[in-house]
């Protein structure tokens, strides 16, 4: 007997009108975020949406999520639009919307994906691994925490910038390293490196020791792989390091990496996060 | 007698239906490139169209474009819509269009904005600007070049990693760092710094040395300034650095950040970009 995945579960759709691009899914409690989803698991539902579209040409690039309003507990649709094919790339809008309480539809979360049909070419690495530590001989975080059941879904390992243990206002930076992968095994793939790009707590709360409310506005995600590099990655770790750039006026950016643990460098992530105080 | 600014005349736009957010242009021979207008002017024009709607709420905090297709020279369509308006901030799209030969609409660019009404916040940078030459001890780019009409519209001097002067396959890094400001002063704001985001040469042309084709698939911008900010950097010169990171199949992607004179970070940008062989 198999078990399907907590992630597979989380991100499964039905497709009322698959030529039409319209799906629907439901919310998971298992990647649940205190007011939310978490931001990753709707990112990859994006992605998602586009990957079942008969449509599709090529593979993922570029995926860009701007969260617009936060995702009830319950069902949603997605509607996913090819509004351009060209010879080697297609341009992708997609929206989430929920019912609200008079029926109509809520928008709630507005994608863009990039999709192309890759060729080999030349190509070089310019931004290095950082030598850390290996997994192995790292502590898992404690993942039991109230009100984020996500948490418990991925294995991570910092290397350094964890959570502040105690919240006494003395940050002095805001880079984190950190070793993750899911809990439960799972190969990798363009919807679960888009989850795992988001992984990172908000840089406002190391930079400063002090948990302000904060939470993503949009996040945009460059996919530097291919299925058959994937699969050499497995259910392997994943270096993910995460920077902020600019804290300023209520909003903060980072700068995020995901190599494998081989040194390759798979995603870059960059998102604009809203915080207070 | 005051002559218009040709920055300010390419981004003019007349609007047909303001309140449904339908808005006209016309492509400007001032900021061509070679097969399309400069991107960044498109990037420019998208933010615009949002910045003239009557509905607006707040600043620019976020702008993604999506090149879909090139735009020919001519008349073009832009629609803005704010899908979602939240109490401070609201989610935009923005699709720019062109008549194509049968006189149906073609989608040339996708776009979203994020805007927002900012308040005063703790913040802090953590990325410092790099210490290097002032721009008056520099020597400005040649302008007159063949087909890129726009890079005469900038004052561009290279700090390092200038576009190389002999294409024979040598480079060894791809790291840009310049001063720009508009060739004809004027002073900074949202579309222009949403233009600058996008003025480096290809990075694949540095890290190679060889000039291939290449062309911007995707650029998202992070605004960490305002109006009152802007206002003192007035028509002063902007520290513009960007990189390449991975290099693979076809695309690559590139980090980029804006800092004014004083050293302030004013943009923090990305793109992912098409290159062939």
């Amino acid at each position: 007997m198999t078990t399907e995945h907590v992630f597979d579960k989380a991100l499964a759709l039905q497709h009322s009108d698959i030529r039409a691009g319209h799906f629907t899914g439901m919310t998971s409690p298992d990647y649940w975020n205190m007011v939310g989803p978490f931001g990753g698991m709707t990112a990859a539902i994006a992605l998602q949406a586009v990957l079942q579209h008969p449509d599709l040409l090529g593979a993922p690039i570029a995926l860009t999520v701007n969260f617009a309003a936060a995702i009830e507990a319950g069902a949603f649709d997605v509607q996913a639009t090819p509004v351009r094919t060209n010879r080697s790339t297609q341009h992708w809008t997609v929206q989430i919307t929920q019912a609200g309480i008079d029926g109509a539809p809520q928008m709630t979360t507005i994608a863009t994906v990039v999709t192309a049909a890759r060729r080999d070419t030349w190509g070089t690495a310019d931004l290095a691994m950082p030598e850390v530590a290996r997994p192995d001989t790292l502590v898992r975080m404690e993942a039991a925490r109230a009100g984020v059941a996500w948490f418990a879904q991925y294995d991570m390992r910092p290397v350094s910038g964890a959570p502040p243990s105690t919240w006494d206002g003395g940050g002095d930076h805001s880079q984190t390293r950190l070793w993750v992968r899911d809990a439960q095994a799972r190969a990798l793939d363009f919807p679960s490196l888009a989850a795992m790009s988001d992984v990172f707590f908000p840089r406002v709360w190391l930079r400063r020791a002090k948990p302000v409310p904060a939470g993503t506005v949009s996040i945009t995600t460059y996919f530097h792989t291919d299925a058959a590099q994937m699969a050499e990655v497995g259910s392997g770790y994943l270096l993910a390091c995460a920077a902020g750039q600019q804290f300023r006026n209520g909003f903060f950016d980072q700068s995020a990496q995901l190599w494998s643990e081989a040194g390759v460098l798979l995603a870059t992530s960059n998102q604009i996060v809203y915080f207070k105080e």
